[in-house]
C-alpha cells in the first residue's frame, strides 16, 4: 500500500482565475476528488479521476471519507469554495482527525489556501476590509445563538468592520435580521452596508446601502455582507457606484 | 491619450504558487509597476516595463505616483504582499482617490485579492482560523493605542479567533507586549498562540505555544501571530508538530 495523501484545497468564490496555482497542481494530481456537488461541478476532472460528491452539511461524513480514501493509499484533494480554512472545510477534517482512526494522525495532511468571499467581495467594493475587521459566521447549526450575539455585539464595541458569512439558508431567515437588530442597537445609522452576492459568478451583484436603510431579507445563502466600523467611507464617482474603503488609521489622511 | 488603468493586485505572502492567474495576467499587462521595493524584487519584470520601487511606510506617496501614471494613459499595477485588500495597497489607493485630484475617481480602478498571511499561516497549521475570528494591526503609526487596546479587549470579550498583524518593526517593539499582557488578563493561559514567520518563503519557521508560555519578543516584523478562542485545539501527532484547529461549532462534533 502506498502512503495516500490529503489535500484541502479551495476553489475560490466562483471566478476560476481566483484558483491558485498550488490548488491547480493539487486537482491535477489527485486520484480522487471529494466535496460537496456544486463545488466539484466547478472542475473539469480528467479521465481516471474518482469524484466523490455530497451534499450539503454533510461535512464530517465527507472528510472520514476523504480520510479513509488517504488511508487506502490514494492521492484524496478535499474541495472547498473560497478558503478552506475559513467556514469551509479543512475544521471539518481536522475535527474528523482528532475523534477518529488514531492511524489518521500520520497521514500526510495539507492545505492549501483560497481567496475567501470577503476579499473577493472587498476587491469588488474598493477596500472595505482595509483595516481591523471581524469574520463572523451566522450558521446556527452548529453553535448556539448566544454566543453569535456576544460576538456581534464585541464586534460593534470594537468598531470592527464585520464580514458576515452564511446570512441565510433555503430553512431559516432569522439570524441575518436578529444581527442586525443587536447591530442597530450599538452603530450608527450611516454606517455602510453592502450585500454581496455570488461574486465571480455570472449572476454576481452588489447592492450599496447603510445600516439604518437596509433590509437584511435582502441576504440570501450566496451573500457575504460587510458592515463597515465608523471610519469606513464611500467614495462617490461619476456614473458608477461609489468605492467604499476603511482607512488605514484614524484621524484622516498623512 | 489613452484611457489608463490602475489594477491593485496581491502577490500573496511569498510562495509563487499563491499567486492567483488573474494576478499573473495583470503583471504581465502593465505598462508600469509600483510598490514596495522587497515585493517588486519578486517579479521578473518583461522588457519594456518600468519598475517604481519606493521605500515601507510612504503608501499615500505611492497611491499617487500610481494614480499619476494611470491619468496619463499608463497601465498601472500596484503589486502588495498578500491580499491588497487586507493592510495592504488598496485602502491607501482610495484614500489617495478621495482626498486628491477628482479626475481619479473617473479612472479604470480595479482589485485583484490575493492570499493574505494569516490564510497561509492558518494552512501550515491545520484550520484555526475554522471559526469567527478577528484580524488586527498592532502598527500604531496610523492609529491611536487606545484603539488597538479597545478592540483587544473586545476580541477577547467576543472569544474570537484573533490573528495580529504588524506585531512588531524595527523600531518598535512594545505593542506586541501590550497586546499579550491585555490578552493575558482576559483569556486562559492554556490558549494556543502560534508565531508564523516568513510563511511561503525559505527561512520560514511555525512556533507552537500558549498564552502563558508565549514570549512576545518572538515575533519580529516577518511575524504573523494567531491567538486561538477558547475552543481552538491541538492534535498532537507522532514525530511532527500537531494540528491546530478551531472547531466548527461549540459543544463538540457532531
Amino acid at each position: 500500500m502506498s502512503p495516500g495523501s490529503l489535500r484541502i484545497v479551495g476553489l475560490g468564490p466562483g471566478d476560476p482565475r481566483w484558483i491558485t496555482p498550488e490548488v491547480a497542481t493539487a486537482l491535477a494530481e489527485a486520484s480522487d476528488l471529494v466535496g460537496y456537488a456544486p463545488y466539484l461541478a466547478r472542475l473539469a476532472p480528467r479521465a481516471g479521476q474518482r469524484v466523490h460528491a455530497s451534499d450539503n452539511r454533510v461535512e464530517l461524513e465527507r472528510a472520514r471519507l476523504a480520510l479513509g480514501l488517504a488511508r487506502e493509499g490514494r492521492a484524496v484533494v478535499v474541495v472547498s469554495g473560497g478558503d478552506p480554512g475559513v467556514f469551509a472545510m479543512a475544521a471539518a477534517v481536522f475535527e474528523a482527525v482528532e475523534h477518529g482512526d488514531p492511524a489518521w494522525r500520520a497521514l500526510d495532511i495539507t492545505v492549501a489556501p483560497g481567496i475567501s468571499a470577503m476579499q473577493a467581495a472587498a476587491a469588488r467594493l474598493g477596500a472595505p476590509l482595509g483595516h481591523d475587521f471581524c469574520a463572523i459566521s451566522l450558521s446556527d447549526n452548529l453553535k448556539p445563538w448566544p454566543l453569535v450575539a456576544k460576538r456581534l455585539r464585541a464586534a460593534a464595541e470594537g468598531d470592527f468592520v464585520i464580514a458576515l458569512y452564511n446570512p441565510a439558508s433555503r430553512s431559516r431567515a432569522e439570524p441575518i435580521h436578529a444581527a442586525f437588530a443587536i447591530l442597530r442597537a450599538l452603530k450608527a445609522g450611516a454606517t455602510p452596508v453592502v450585500f454581496a452576492r455570488a461574486i465571480g459568478r455570472d449572476d454576481e451583484s452588489v447592492a450599496i446601502t447603510s445600516l439604518a436603510a437596509a433590509d437584511p431579507a435582502h441576504a440570501d445563502m450566496s451573500t457575504l455582507v460587510i458592515i463597515g466600523s465608523s471610519e469606513t467611507r464611500l467614495v462617490e464617482r461619476p456614473g458608477t457606484p461609489p468605492f467604499i474603503y476603511t482607512p488605514r488609521g484614524a484621524g484622516g489622511p498623512r
